[in-house]
């Protein structure tokens, strides 16, 4: 039977490939409606499948590890903790799709505005996710609080995206379902940005876990 | 050491507590909405306290059943799906608070047309979810798929219920507002609905995943 850590340094590199494949899909279901690139939209959809062909197979891991080596305490958290984590990365998985859906109907139509905040709500979720990840596989509780401090900028992008493209519907009627689909992406986005929160509040509930049982956990 | 079973039972036990929790929470939601009841959707928010402590209570369950009993194969398969299950109820109920909010904030204005398709898609919503359970506990595979069925009509209902208030922004720009609230209410409630097709998705995978690997995991 292999070691532990082994097992878990495989599930880390599964976890840095998927969220790897999720953030280029964050990006470019932005860009595919910022540069108007219907080519970038369609990666997107196609590597969904992908990335739920990951979900499965880091569940299997992670599943895996608990039968074979049966851990205790530090190491059954972490283990807990990567099957949600990934659940989390599969819906924003998602969420890139369903943006990128959006942006591809969008396409179909003159753009109501140039966007500015939308590009930037995404870089900053794809940032989020990034940093959240580390936090969890670096168990590093200033990074994760950091991502939990991100989370407040996007939201109020998200308010300001959505006031403005209110009173656009009001002046111009005629724009009412782009701007509908455009509140959707922004929404989504800030989705994006509260799974992203949720995991680093995992990680940060993992490390004070630790810390607190861990005197306990040797008894048992 | 207790037998696993009777933890399992205390699992369900919670479960059912939380559900119950969160479906009456659905209804409270959209029937503030439908009756103008302020009172309602306060409760719901006062309750999602509760919900965010129960999916605590039920982690640390999963967990604790984990960590004594080490089990393997199905019931291992069982106890990382409960933990899956437990998210989403978390998120139905944070959804069902995100309902009541926007209800709140709706009742502060006259409504913008009589509501019948959203109290609808509340009702489906929270059958899929009771359903969804029900098949989790009793292992039901006909069950889990009669809530996959049920999905495709909430969507539908969320398809019509944005197309009018599309047209209904169009027609009347001072209604743009309310309108936009009442299609998030609608994309909130198919989120519910896909919670709970999460859910029967879990419940089928867990027990064709116990069918096919039956023989294998009596070995290990």
């Amino acid at each position: 039977m292999r070691r532990l850590s082994q097992g878990i340094d495989q599930l880390h590199a599964h976890l840095l490939a998927m969220s790897g494949v999720v953030e280029q899909n964050i990006y470019r279901s932005v860009a595919s409606l910022k540069g108007r690139d219907e080519a970038l939209a369609r990666q997107v959809l196609t590597d969904e499948a992908l990335v739920n062909a990951m979900e499965i197979e880091v569940d299997e891991q992670a599943t895996r590890l608990l039968a074979l080596h049966q851990p205790v305490a530090c190491d059954l958290r972490y283990l807990t903790a990567a099957l949600k984590i990934n659940t989390d990365l599969e819906r924003i998985g998602d969420l890139a799709a369903t943006i990128a859906r959006r942006s591809l109907s969008l396409l179909q139509s003159p753009a109501v505005k140039p966007l500015v905040d939308i590009p930037l709500m995404a870089q900053l979720a794809q940032a989020m996710l990034a940093q959240s990840l580390r936090a969890f596989i670096d168990r590093d509780a200033d990074l994760a609080r950091e991502v939990l401090l991100a989370d407040d900028a996007v939201d109020s992008l998200r308010d300001s995206v959505t006031t403005e493209l209110i009173e656009l519907m009001k002046r111009e009627p005629d724009t009412v379902e782009r701007s509908v689909d455009l509140i959707f992406i922004a929404r989504s986005l800030e989705r994006i940005a509260d799974h992203a929160t949720n995991i680093a509040e995992d990680v940060l509930f993992l490390i004070r876990g630790v810390d607190v049982r861990h005197s306990a956990t040797r008894v048992a």
